[in-house]
């Protein structure tokens, strides 16, 4: 059976504007491609409306599962969980088991449940939460989407919660040799190496070392035994 | 008039198997920003030629200015030149403007004009040639599309060349005011002041510092007496 696949949706004008810089994708990239999970495209999009309802629709029709971050705080400009309901055609409102939840947590802190955190408890009709123990707001999964938080310590908090959940698939394995040839010197045969090992995916990643061109070619596949001897004929070929 | 409007497509498998911190699109991100050029969506996809064309169709009907760094090397998984070619049903072969750049490069360098560096010289009908000063082998414009590098050095190379020639428009300015209150105590009071300065877009940036939780409240607009006013009763507000 081939792997699941997925993609992730970005909300934010501060990673457009140059504000911030996604930490979200990277993370994500590296635990799916751990758990064989084919992550296929990434989109960022602004904070607006049709914007993130339009990206949602196209995403979650494509891919087997969609991954959301941000949007979900306590502002104004915190929109993704009506857009995400608007997506899917669902009522939104303030739900008893996450307001619970908030309640509990809020009780701890001497933090006032106040209407704009009660914002943070919307959430679509037939949604099932996903538990954040960092900052106790949930986030929620509507048929394929996952929608989770911004903020890194969070992202990864509610990823941990949700990835034993998932369907998974055979995890992409990868190998990596150090090639101090420049990456134009060594193209022609890596591409014949590329043809006969037709079964995995070589990508070449140059770098520059001081006085030194090279290149970082990485071998990827789901065998790990072929994955090692595609590296043996690399070294030899580029020692 | 209306900012410019843009999009940035960034190519590349190891971007999205996590190998890979992308950072074109911060820099892009921040240079458009500063330019007055509005960066609103950012996609990631793979090193695959149908997926690359179907991406760059939509991206370039949709906004003014396209962006695409990744997959213009001298290795098999290079394919990005080609894809931006089909998209455009342009004909693609090597280009004697951009192999003349390339082979002064390389004399002085000492390094062969090879084959494999010679798919660099690969450049599509009527595409204009953007020079790279860092290694030679050079980006191009095609239509609305600007196709550049995927190593940040010479990606950032490539638009630092780029940028005085596109149509830019007005500069979004913002500030922030750092607020040592949890935002949801400040999201009511902070709603209302977004209202009253409809002109301007406020975006709220939850940080936990040891034992203070509080939130960078980001202001954006193109007037800076209208910022001024609008951070000094935030500052007022949340002292």
């Amino acid at each position: 059976m081939p792997n699941p696949t997925a993609a992730m949706l970005v909300i934010g004008d501060e990673i457009l504007s140059g504000r911030t810089r996604d930490a979200n994708l990277h993370h994500l990239a590296q635990q799916f491609t751990a758990a064989g999970i084919d992550l296929a495209e990434a989109r960022v999009v602004a904070d607006d409306h049709d914007t993130i309802v339009a990206a949602v629709n196209a995403l979650r029709a494509r891919y087997d599962i969609v991954v959301t971050s941000g949007g979900i705080g306590p502002t104004h400009d915190d929109i993704t969980a009506d857009a995400i309901a608007a997506a899917f055609g669902a009522d939104i409102d303030v739900r008893e088991d996450a307001r619970a939840l908030m309640a509990a947590h809020y009780a701890q802190t001497g933090r006032e449940l106040n209407e704009a955190r009660l914002r943070m408890a919307r959430i679509p009709d037939g949604a099932e939460l996903i538990e954040n123990e960092v900052s106790a707001a949930p986030g929620f999964i509507l048929g394929n989407v996952y929608v989770m938080a911004g903020v890194p310590s969070v992202f990864n908090a509610m990823l941990a919660r949700v990835l034993p959940t998932l369907n998974t698939g055979t995890p992409l394995l990868s190998a990596s040799v150090r090639v101090e040839r420049a990456e134009g010197d060594i193209a022609g045969p890596l591409r014949d190496l590329a043809k006969e090992y037709g079964d995995l995916a070589f990508g070449s990643y140059p770098f520059r070392d001081g006085d030194v061109y090279g290149a970082n070619v990485v071998v990827r596949g789901t065998d790990k035994a072929r994955i090692d001897s595609a590296t043996a004929r690399l070294s030899e070929m580029f020692a």
